[in-house]
């Protein structure tokens, strides 16, 4: 099977048009329509084999996160996912492999209406490297340096899950439903597109979790110039955080990465429409602490002591 | 050095910066702007150590190489280049490699005028993917699928040098400056954005030969769901080709692959204009043959002898 017919099998059949694209998958470039009033948002993402990702995992589940783990970036952008190109390196022509992984494609972008535009299919070590392609109506772009002091901190869901499915993937005992679970958070991230629409309208600067929430958060505080003051007692710790490893929960909470949950600011004056509209999208999400004037970020312990808080998170290299 | 020090350091200092671009390198996702009147072009291309380049070729050419691989595709569209993303995949961080890298990418991005508007650096085996934009006006995008039967076909420059470089890597004697020559067509391959304009105002169809003219050639046919005829006594075999290889030039010409040159059709009512605008151009294109009702290449020998043409070249698998 050459790279031409595993194209015609495999990635054909994924939804590759859409009212945006004038020429899909198959020529020497997409070529697409940007629509009026909006701007185009793009990001590229890689995942390489035993890095970031197991190579035992299901092709089906590293096609899925591969998609979310980069949607979550247009998320970020406070914009709307669009199209993708796929650049897929894999050693041989594994046929069972690559169905379950143009299955996990299809579902992945059906999900947003988001069409395959492009791609390239090489042979090499497994790794698969996504660009995302979103719209966002002119100058709604939500950037890392738009925090001022005094602006909330806030963020989507719990933090924490992804990173102790990890700690479970060496088959540590563990009640099955909570794995199930915790396994649905590693594998299945929810980009927060819900949120969208809210943080658009309202929020001054905002970053997606990937790598931790104070590795993320620092990004933004550096952007932004800014220090930021957490309180402890407000970080949302993912329950099963607390019932597995009660003693640094907050720790995995504040440094675990793969969450894919948003991080975000508003301005005091936008608070209560923020939590208006945030009630409406249904994602719940945390008041965590404060952007402040110098280059620090602190946070309040539960006796109340202010102490310096580390930016650490996944290092990539 | 972590990733993000590694991004300040090697890849902040390139072009990132350009009318279009509204959040350039640095945030979630870029926000870029396309100008009215255009439509978009995304194509995305991956360079895999040891199977598209080897790991011992200066990092300025990978780098050089790469963009200009991806540059090719925007031109067989008949578009302007504008903007990267570049998914970089390293083994280690090697400062002196990196700079390298850097410096081709610069000055391969420089050449076009275009931007490094982000990506990902990654941990892993040594592999490349750009993801290439560009503009074209709309409607004005060259398709595979344009070809009409009576259509004459084009190619530009001359074939085969890229695959006769491939043939010295292993040290075989040759004349000093023709082997600068042969490298300088491997490595530094130039894409034909030059003739850009021609294509959009006269040319039915157009692919870039980075396979090989006959596999290349074949997606035209397929695409456009024609058969070709080309006259073996006009393929434009490079004279090296026939200096260091003259018993089998014709079939490196044909089958070699890394050229980048363009293969178009032309109505023959358009040929005229097509030949003054060419000439414009200051790029040598030459007619090979024609496209015709059927599904077959076929191929006019030095005695006039018509056999069937086999799609040969790079195979992917």
């Amino acid at each position: 099977m050459d790279e031409f017919s595993l194209i015609d099998v495999f990635f054909k059949t994924i939804p590759h048009q859409q009212d945006h694209v004038i020429i899909g998958i198959g020529d020497d470039a997409a070529c697409l329509s940007v629509p009026k009033g909006m701007h185009l948002l793009v990001s590229s993402d890689t995942l390489v084999s035993d890095v970031h990702f197991k190579p035992s995992w299901s092709a089906y589940d590293i096609a899925y996160r591969a998609v979310m783990v980069n949607v979550s970036d247009i998320a970020a952008m406070g914009g709307q996912p669009c199209w993708i190109t796929l650049a897929l390196t894999v050693p041989t022509v594994d046929e069972q492999w690559l169905k379950l992984f143009s299955q996990g494609l299809k579902d992945s972008l059906d999900r947003y209406n988001m069409a395959l535009i492009g791609g390239d299919t090489t042979r090499g070590p497994l790794c698969i490297t996504i660009t995302v392609h979103g719209f966002v109506p002119k100058g709604r772009a939500i950037r890392r340096d738009g925090a001022s002091s005094g602006d909330i901190i806030y963020v989507s869901g719990e933090l924490g899950a992804a990173a102790l499915a990890l700690d479970f993937l060496d088959g540590q005992p563990i009640d099955e439903t909570d794995k199930a679970l915790l396994m649905k958070k590693l594998l299945r991230p929810e980009p927060r597109i819900d949120l969208v629409d809210c943080l658009q309208a309202f929020a001054t600067a905002a970053i997606d979790i990937s790598d931790g929430l104070s590795a993320d958060l620092n990004h933004l505080c550096v952007a932004s110039r800014l220090g930021a003051l957490l309180s402890l007692d407000q970080i949302p710790v993912h329950p099963l955080l607390k019932k597995y490893r009660n003693n640094n929960a907050l720790d995995i909470a504040l440094s675990g990465g793969d969450d894919y949950e948003l991080c975000f600011s508003v301005s005091p004056e936008h608070e209560e429409p923020l939590l208006k509209s945030l009630a409406q999208s249904g994602v719940t999400c945390y008041p965590i602490g404060v952007f402040e004037k110098g280059q620090a970020m602190r946070v309040k312990q539960f006796n109340g002591e202010i102490i310096p808080l580390e930016a650490r998170g996944y290092r990539h290299f």
